[in-house]
């Protein structure tokens, strides 16, 4: 009998876990169970469509039907799995019982919004699937102003969508930078400086104490002073969706999101569980520079994981290397980038970490078009793995970005790393010695002052 | 007494080398000796230059001046080291005598011109100093044609450059591909025929048998075929200047190079020489991937070996890794790079390849302004270690280029790679799954055909 995959989840991590299933397994029986009316689209687009850089059409890349003909993947939209028996191998959604030999839970998480009063109000949105996008779209048509909540990534990429839209904007966020716990705030005041400079403005130290308003959203009062706005984004992070995962009795790990092993399989009371499959922003995984728990809420890495999790349901035995979680935006023509662990991060795992600095070009200095370039590396102090990374310039930060993740992935040290590492060279695409070489002799020197 | 270490050659490796041996040893006495007259220049910007994006001014980074103020340096310029005496170690130069208690040879290497009827007419040239340039920019003023003997990296960015100034341009080859050696035939047609699309004609499967012409140059003829032109340029690859070696009597090694250390010192008769140090273009080193000898004839490997020599001679102890020789070019708008080992370099280690492939795209696909994104990468069939990889596209290749270089450095598989790689993600800096990524994922599946 054909293996009888059901996959719970249509974002990134649970359809590239029904694509990757089907290219282990060309029999199984694949089921792909969502809430969402819309599937295979990417939400991280959707800043760049209230920019309108990109239409809705673009971003959303196949419907049921395309899964239908080309990978024989049935898609059910609309409709909430209620209820998982892992014992009968058997999930109950939209009233229909589905019954699987192997199951994958890719349902995400949900956006965390501090239960203030008044969130619930008209214009008050997040920022997760294309539904959330259309109605933002729509209230910024009759809207003058907006308060993003929450200086995060996603946030800081609203913030400057609506402000190229005309917005006056304010983000507001509780933390003392933009960008907290991954950026440091060396690098975060540089892209404040920079948006601040494009017209947003910023109030930190601001913990969101209510939204204000009648039916519709009038302002938000943080930290004892009130911000009049038509529009409140909340882009305050993002929580793992648990009701599944625990009607199973699975293991929650420290970071409050499902523990799973390498080859993406969950836990009860510490014994792996051998025909459950998680993938996305509902586990936590291996930090490989922390040597501890982390989780990567990024798309990349729901693809990653979905492609793990969808090949072992369909019989298969691939693994997943312990993450640094590189990540990048690209702010009002700024890209910011990191991987590894900030200075913050560092502290929680307890890692003392040193940080090295350079500045330089993307192109030779005397080329014209290159954009500055500043590179951070940060290493252990006692064993001189390099931890950390962020980067900052008009271009080019996304490549170095995944050079430096796949130095701390592989354990490297700083001096190895210079005494391996190598750059491509032509006066139009970098410098003679890349920044990034640069950060790490700086790091070198810093690391023969530790005491 | 301070320690005495005389350089001999500023090029990027000598003059690195003597930056280098400052930081290390404040008290050094420290001297360059160069035949060249212009120094801290930037060869690899020639063709940019031809071309008018770059001034000969803005290529110039200082002078001997500045060597003199900033890092009391002294840097003897247009003299030549007729001879060096290993026992006495004592250099002659100009006349007089430099003793040294370290040397740094860094002559680099002189453009292999085949030894054709013609050769020396004028508007012959080669690239390699300012003074070629400089020579070419003049005659181009005067010319309609152009046809370059060698269709490696340098050859088609004169080319390009000349191309782009109105010229007529020819390219001649003796193999039967451009960028031969390290570009793999599917490759080298790609940006082949984009550069035939702007106006460069190519003549491949052609070694030149004589450049005609009665005074000036009236044309080439290559198997059997007459091309006529007003100036030619050899772009025929470069041969290590051994004539200092020699009368030290270093060890050349199988590639006509001087064999070196990972300390950059050389051997006589297989023992390391204490006092003597290389880097540049005269020097072979090991390969990461082949494991064996190989040349790193660019102008950031010269940088690093510059460091690494001249902090040695200083008293230091520094080390250069195996290495994959990253290279990269920006041609007619197109970017086209690689490291470690092409098809014809593996077969020449005796090492099997298989070869992994994948298009895509700079950014998501919806996102506007992405490039179309051609990566390349292979393994040994035995070991499964990637040994090089090759990239093209219109944006994004010099990062991706050195996170591949990083990985063949590490010696890791294929398999290792997929298990670890991660790449950041936004929108308009990358797709969700960087092509390189894919491409492993394509070398995967063909590895597992492999018997």
């Amino acid at each position: 009998m054909a293996r009888r995959i059901v996959i719970i989840g249509s974002g990134a991590a649970g359809l590239t876990a029904a694509s990757a299933a089907r290219k282990k397994d060309k029999n199984a029986e694949i089921t792909v169970i969502t809430e969402d009316e819309h599937i295979a689209y990417s939400p991280c687009a959707i800043p760049w469509v209230l920019e309108g850089v990109s239409e809705w059409k673009d971003i959303i890349m196949h419907d049921p039907g395309f899964y239908k003909k080309e990978r024989n993947i049935t898609v059910i939209v609309g409709t909430k799995a209620e209820s998982v028996d892992g014992t009968a191998k058997k999930v109950v959604a939209g009233g229909k019982e589905y019954i699987y030999d192997s199951l994958v839970i890719a349902t995400g998480g949900t956006v965390f919004v501090p239960p203030v009063p008044g969130k619930d109000l008209k214009n008050v949105f997040v920022v997760r699937t294309i539904r959330d996008g259309m109605a933002i779209e729509k209230a910024m048509k009759d809207s003058k102003s907006a308060v993003i909540c929450g200086a995060g990534v996603i946030g800081l990429e609203v913030a400057v969508a609506m402000r190229n839209m005309g917005l006056k904007v304010t983000v507001i966020e509780m933390m003392g930078q933009v960008i907290p716990r991954i950026a440091d705030p060396d690098m975060a005041e540089l892209i404040q400086k920079h948006l601040e400079n494009r017209g947003i403005k910023f109030v930190l130290n601001a913990p969101v104490q209510s939204v204000k308003g009648t039916e519709k959203v009038e302002g938000v009062t943080a930290a004892g002073e009130d911000y009049g706005c038509d529009i409140v984004i909340f882009a305050t992070g993002v929580r793992a969706n648990l009701d599944l995962p625990k009607m199973l009795g699975l293991d929650i790990g420290l970071l409050g999101a499902v523990a799973v092993s390498p080859s993406m399989q969950p836990y009860v009371r510490g014994r792996l569980q051998k025909d459950v499959f998680l993938a996305g922003d509902l586990i936590q995984c291996q930090s490989a520079p922390g040597n501890g728990p982390t989780m990567s809420q990024l798309g990349s890495s729901a693809v990653r994981q979905g492609a793990v999790a969808g090949t072992n349901a369909a019989g298969g035995n691939e693994t997943l290397g312990p993450v640094c979680s590189p990540w990048i935006s690209r702010l009002g023509g700024l890209e910011m980038g990191g991987t590894g662990l900030s200075r913050s991060l560092a502290e929680w795992y307890g890692i003392r970490s040193v940080e090295g600095k350079a500045r330089g070009s993307t192109r030779a200095r005397y080329h014209p078009g290159g954009k500055e370039l500043i590179v951070k590396i940060s290493a252990d102090a006692s064993s001189h793995r390099i931890i950390g990374a962020q980067v900052l310039s008009g271009e080019g930060v996304n490549g170095r970005v995944n050079w430096i993740t796949d130095m701390i992935a592989r354990g490297e040290t700083v001096e190895s790393l210079l005494s391996y590492a190598e750059n491509a060279y032509c006066p139009p695409t970098s410098m003679v010695k890349d920044v990034v070489l640069s950060a790490a002799e700086d790091l070198r020197d810093k690391l023969t002052k530790v005491i």
